[in-house]
């Protein structure tokens, strides 16, 4: 399946959560997050005054973040694929960036499993160089349905620098430990090997490349168009989430209804 | 139970883990993990030349970031708890941080109820201002158990902003959906509830206290003294990871064994 079949399949099924059970929830949801949003304003970011983005070539950017992978774990190689490529172009700002203060988010945070570090890095560099938090978001929201949904990874380097790898997955949440296990289970290697640390490598420079994209097209055109609603997580199910609540609830997880309706109260 | 019984709870248990049925996997977990950290070097972060930590009084620190939340959401309120008092005793990198360059992290990144944004709001102060990745490491790992095992939140406002509330619970994990979802259950109200809102506007005052501690920790002596081993999780279990394995694999979770025997090969 590849990433646009993917997407297409999302998108399905997007429409039928809303078009059916929980439609009534989400518009009284959708209405009470729009009306939070508003009352939290979007504000001028400062950082877009400082850290400058140049057109970048993806590939260069997916290129480095795989080769920093090894030295500086997840989330600082992706910030070292944008920074060390933004540096060589003289884009304002990242001459002395301090690419390893944010290596701590490596692992899901200090390897607690949660977030995949991968999307954090990314996160810095797209929260730095555009102008408003909106746009902020909807990249972010758009690179956590990639992460989830696309069979990863798919980035094949050049050279090979740790170790040959056969499998791709999907791992359906932008979570470290289930991300990582169902991989590891897939190739049938544990954590701490070459193999893992190859796919981490790899996920990492997709996760740049896919981001890279995203910063591209703000670049060109000075605003992003949302491949997914934002905030669409906390308005179909009524907290923030993922989409794959039988992972962890089974086949009875809490009803979204039980928040909509402390809502109508 | 208040935090430090909730510590001596956790020491108690990790020694039961650690000496029980998985040990010999631990050690060997343990030489691949140390061997692995060693090749991955800790590196000067250049951040520390730029961003200065002065110290500060943690309830202050607690009391702005308290009152932040309600415009600018868990991460970027954090965030400011320390920037807006570190600009106001002059300490260099501080004057126009851009705080909400990092609001994308809200929510457990963009809403996806991943990890609570308020412990990377938290890393990224840590991250700039600490001298080596071995620090910030051991402060955003202490910050992860203190966010798990303890009962939160705690804080009190001298003035309350949103609601009042009744409940503090015990997350057992930094997932932003888990531990919002059982601070609702136990209160009662829905996530799009000024109730809510207040509980985790209070949960991001807690964790900017705990970690204003540290950093005035590593001001007044130059270094930091962990509270729990780092990488503790991926070596007991094998995987990056928390402890609170049956929440989702029920009775029967893999077995740390599955990984470390790859690892004898």
């Amino acid at each position: 399946m590849n990433s646009t079949e993917t997407k297409n399949e999302l998108s399905r099924r997007e429409m039928l959560i809303t078009g059916g059970k929980i439609a009534a929830g989400a518009a009284i949801a959708s209405m009470a997050v729009l009306s939070a949003v508003k009352k939290s304003e979007a504000y001028e970011n400062s950082g877009a005054a400082v850290f400058k983005y140049v057109k970048l070539d993806p590939q260069e950017v997916g290129r480095i973040t795989y080769e920093n992978y090894f030295k500086r774990w997840c989330t600082s190689s992706v910030i070292a694929g944008f920074a060390e490529n933004l540096k060589k172009k003289g884009a304002a700002g990242w001459n002395d960036f301090p690419i390893d203060a944010y290596r701590w988010a490596h692992g899901g945070f200090a390897g607690w499993g949660a977030l995949c570090g991968t999307l954090p890095g990314a996160g810095v560099v797209i929260g730095l160089v555009t102008k408003d938090t909106d746009v902020a978001e909807a990249m972010t929201n758009d690179l956590a349905f990639y992460y989830s949904y696309t069979d990863l990874p798919s980035f094949t380097p050049a050279k090979v620098l740790k170790a040959p790898i056969k499998h791709m997955t999907m791992s359906g949440t932008p979570i470290c430990h289930i991300s990582v296990g169902k991989w590891m289970r897939a190739e049938g290697v544990g954590f701490l090997t070459n193999e893992r640390q190859e796919r981490c490598a790899r996920v990492a420079a997709n996760v740049a490349i896919e981001a890279a994209g995203m910063l591209n097209e703000y670049h060109d055109t000075g605003s992003y168009k949302p491949k997914h609603k934002p905030l669409f997580n906390v308005i179909a199910n009524g907290i923030t989430s993922q989409n794959n609540c039988s992972d962890c609830h089974g086949q009875n997880p809490p009803s979204p209804r039980e928040t909509y309706e402390s809502l109508e109260k």
